[in-house]
C-alpha cells in the first residue's frame, strides 16, 4: 500500500510509491525511449479481460458473463493503484513528518472495445454511455464516506502521462479533499459572500456578454478559453445550470455533454494536429461539508462543477515549479478564435 | 509586452503571450518533432554575441570589449522575454478580470563559453563564478524595488523546458510575490510562531538525526531527499547557516555550494543516465516585508533559502492537475540510498 505524506511547510500532500514503486534503472534513458507498450498486446482489448483485475462495472449485453468480451464500456481496478481500498486512514506521525496509509480507490474506465477509437471518434450514444459510466462510479464510490473526493481524469497520449494507448479514463478517490480543489472551493465561497452569486455563473454571464473567449455554447453547456489560461488552448466546459455535483446531471444534459465534448475534442484534434491532452472533472467533494478555518463551507451553493481540458503543448519548467506562475504563449482570445469553428485554422 | 492575469477564483497569476506569442501551427506535430535548434548554430556560443541582446554583465578579461568573445560567464536579456522592463505595474480591470502589464526582468546567464560543458562538468572555480554571477544579478536587480521577487532557475534538457542546449540559467524578476513562494513563507511563519524556531533549521536537525533521507552533507550545506518529495529523485539543497537570502551568502559558502552542486548534479547524472532536470532557488522576496491577511510577516526570521533540484522523469498528468497531489513512484528513502554515494547504483 502507498503512503500519503504531508509537506510540513506548504501542507501539500503527496502519494509515495506503493504498487507503482520503481528503481533507478526504470528511469534510465533506454527505458524512456521504449514504446509505452509492446506492440500487439493490449490488456484493455477484448479477449484480454483476464489481464486486468476483475471488472467492477460494465455496460454489456445481459447474456455475456463478466470479464469476457461483449462489453461496450468496462471499469476495472487499476493494476498498479496509486491508492488502495482499505479501512479508514487516520493521520500518523507528528510535527514535521505526518502521513497516512494510502487508502482510496483507483479505477480505470475502458471507454470502448476498439483500441483505435478515440473519445472524439465515438458516436454520440456511446460517448453518452462513457459519461454515464463516470456518473455511475461517482455515485457508487460516493457511498463510501471515508473517500472525501473523487477525481475523474483522462490522460491521452504518452506526453500527457498515458502508459497505455487504448482509450481510457481514470477515477481516483482520495481520503482527503485535495489542495487544488479546496483552493477553488474557498475562492468560490469568498466570492459568493461578496457577490451573493455563484462566481462560476457570474463568469459565464460576463463571458457570454463579452464574447471574446467563448469556444462553443449550446442550451446546456458553454466551453470557454479561461481568462487566466495557464496553457495554450486550454478549455473549460461549464454546465449552464448551476450544479455543484457531476452526479446530479440530467439525462438531457448528459446527451448534451456528449455532443459538447465530441465537438470540443474534435476541434482540438483538428486545430493542433491531434495533441496529447489531459482532462479532469472538478466537482464538489464527496464530503457534504468542509471546513475553512473552523467555518463550514456551503459547497453546494458556491461551487459549480466543470471540466478542464488541458492540451499538452508546452513543458512545465523551473519558473513554473518555483513560482506557481504559468507562462502561456497563446492568449485565450487567440485560442478561442482558433477553436470556435469546425474549420481548420488558416495556416 | 506580456500581460499578467489573475484567476478570479484561485488567485493564481499567469503570464500571457507577449514576445513569446505563438500560432497554432507552432504546436503542430511537425513542430514538436523538430530539433530544438538548427544544428551548428548556437546564439550563446562565442563569436555569436551579436545574436543576443547586448550583455548586462560578464566575467571577462578587462582588455576584451563587451559583446565580443573572451568571456567566461555572460548575462544577457532574454530575446523572447516573459516579462519586460518598464515602469510600475498597477492593477487594472476589475471584478473577474484583473490584469497588469507584464513588467519585470528576464535574463539569461550563459554559464560557460563551451557549448558541451554542463554545469556538473565545470571546474569548481568556474562553477563558483556562475553562482557568484547569480548573486551579482540578484543584488543588482534587487535595487529596483518594483520587482518584488527574483526567481533564478535552470532548465536542462528539452523535456525540462530548455529550448537551447548551451548551458544556461534564467533569472526572472516579477512585480508580485508568487503564489508558491507566499505559501512557503506563510507556512514557515506559522511554524515559527508554533516552535519559535525556523522550520527549515528544524527539518535539517531532525533529518540529520534520522539519517534516512540525507544525500550529502558538509560544513555549509546539506542535500536531502525531502520527506514529501513530489518527484522521483527530487533533491533539496539547504545552507546549514540560517539565512533567508541567497545574496547574503559568504565567499566560503559560495565555494562550498559549488562543490555541493557539482557532487549532487554529478550523482544525478550518474544514477539516472543524464536525465533532464530543473533547479530553482527559493529565497525571501525582494520586498523586505510582506503581508498575510493584514499582518506583517517577518520573512528574514522564518524563511531559509534553498535550492530545489527536480529531475524530469515522470509526466504531470490529469490527476496532478486536478488535485495538486503528486504521485511519486520512488520513496525519498530509496532516492537517498541511490544518491548518497558516488558509486553507480547496482543494476
Amino acid at each position: 500500500m502507498s503512503q500519503l505524506r504531508k509537506d510540513p511547510i506548504s501542507g501539500r500532500w503527496v502519494i509515495i510509491a506503493g504498487e507503482r514503486s520503481k528503481r533507478p534503472d526504470d528511469f534510465r534513458k533506454a527505458a524512456a525511449d521504449r514504446p509505452p507498450e509492446a506492440p500487439g498486446f493490449c490488456p484493455f482489448c477484448p479477449g484480454n479481460e483476464t489481464k486486468t483485475p476483475p471488472e467492477v462495472f460494465a455496460l454489456r449485453p445481459e447474456a455475456t458473463p463478466a470479464d469476457a468480451p461483449g462489453w461496450q464500456v468496462r471499469v476495472v481496478p487499476n493494476k498498479f493503484p496509486a491508492l488502495s481500498r482499505g479501512g479508514t486512514a487516520p493521520r500518523k506521525g507528528e510535527d514535521l513528518f505526518v502521513w497516512m496509509d494510502g487508502v482510496g480507490v483507483h479505477e480505470v474506465v475502458i471507454e470502448t472495445p476498439d483500441h483505435a477509437q478515440e473519445m472524439s471518434d465515438l458516436p454520440l450514444d456511446r460517448l453518452r454511455d462513457v459519461l454515464w459510466t463516470y456518473r455511475e462510479r461517482i455515485v457508487s464510490i460516493g457511498k463510501e464516506k471515508q473517500y472525501r473526493y473523487i477525481q475523474v481524469f483522462k490522460n491521452k497520449g504518452r506526453e500527457a502521462g498515458a502508459s497505455l494507448s487504448h482509450p481510457h479514463t481514470q477515477i481516483v478517490a482520495t481520503p482527503i479533499v485535495p489542495k487544488r480543489v479546496k483552493e477553488e472551493i474557498y475562492g468560490a465561497e469568498r466570492l459568493w459572500d461578496k457577490n451573493n452569486e455563484c462566481v462560476f455563473c457570474r463568469i459565464l454571464r460576463q463571458e457570454v456578454e463579452r464574447d471574446e473567449r467563448i469556444i462553443l455554447r449550446n442550451e446546456h453547456f458553454c466551453v470557454l478559453a479561461p481568462y487566466a489560461s495557464r496553457f495554450p488552448f486550454e478549455m473549460r466546459v461549464y454546465p449552464v445550470r448551476h450544479s455543484a455535483r457531476f452526479a446530479d446531471i440530467t439525462e438531457e444534459e448528459l446527451r448534451s455533454l456528449a455532443a459538447t465534448m465530441k465537438t470540443a475534442l474534435s476541434r482540438l484534434k483538428n486545430a493542433l494536429s491531434d495533441p496529447p491532452y489531459n482532462f479532469l472533472i472538478h466537482q464538489a467533494p464527496n464530503a457534504r461539508m468542509i471546513l475553512n478555518g473552523g467555518r463550514i463551507v456551503s459547497v453546494d451553493r458556491s461551487y459549480h462543477w466543470h471540466i478542464e481540458i488541458i492540451p499538452v503543448l508546452t513543458k512545465v519548467a523551473g519558473f513554473e515549479w518555483g513560482t506557481g506562475f504559468y507562462i502561456n504563449p497563446v492568449s485565450p482570445e487567440i485560442a478561442a478564435q482558433n477553436l470556435s469553428s469546425d474549420a481548420p485554422s488558416a495556416s
